[in-house]
């Protein structure tokens, strides 16, 4: 399993439709082959920033599978307009999990 | 429910035996008033880097709770030696998850 870790800074003032937007987006990114979950945490430290934290199956299945499909541009359609910056995006393996289960 | 999420950035070479590290530290957190869960995922990009996710209860649970515990010194003794940098610590409230449960 991989995990996709992107900080996300949105444009002042619009925090709320940004998270409207998320909820519009997420059956677009959950219907993605090798998508297994996501969730998006809003910062307490720093006003529009959020980090999204999607699991998939491969790497590739995020890189290659989502990015390069139409539902990708989708995705970008309906929460792209919100962004500040660039997202910053990095992929992890898991090295551990607690409690073990 | 709090996210912690700490980025951490280990010494060249020392991965493995941070990671066992971590898996010793890991019921000294997990003992602490509040804490949920937690995992840490190796960066596939960034040789050392590592995302730390702490699951509590309340922010105090962490900020408070839990780093002015002695247990806390017996995590920083434990993990401490191999950072490169000081980790970077922020803390996340949930927006979205999705399947929805």
């Amino acid at each position: 399993m991989i995990l996709e870790a992107a900080v996300l800074q949105v444009r002042e003032g619009t925090e709320a439709a940004f998270e409207e937007a998320m909820v519009k987006a997420a059956p677009v990114i959950a219907g993605s082959l090798g998508y297994i979950a996501h969730e998006l945490q809003r910062c307490v430290e720093t006003k529009g920033r959020y980090l999204l934290l999607v699991r998939w199956e491969t790497l590739e299945a995020h890189t290659v599978g989502f990015r390069q499909s139409a539902a990708f541009v989708e995705w970008r359609t309906l929460i792209g307009p919100f962004f500040d910056a660039a997202p910053m995006v990095e992929h992890y393996e898991g090295a551990l999990r607690w409690p073990r289960s």
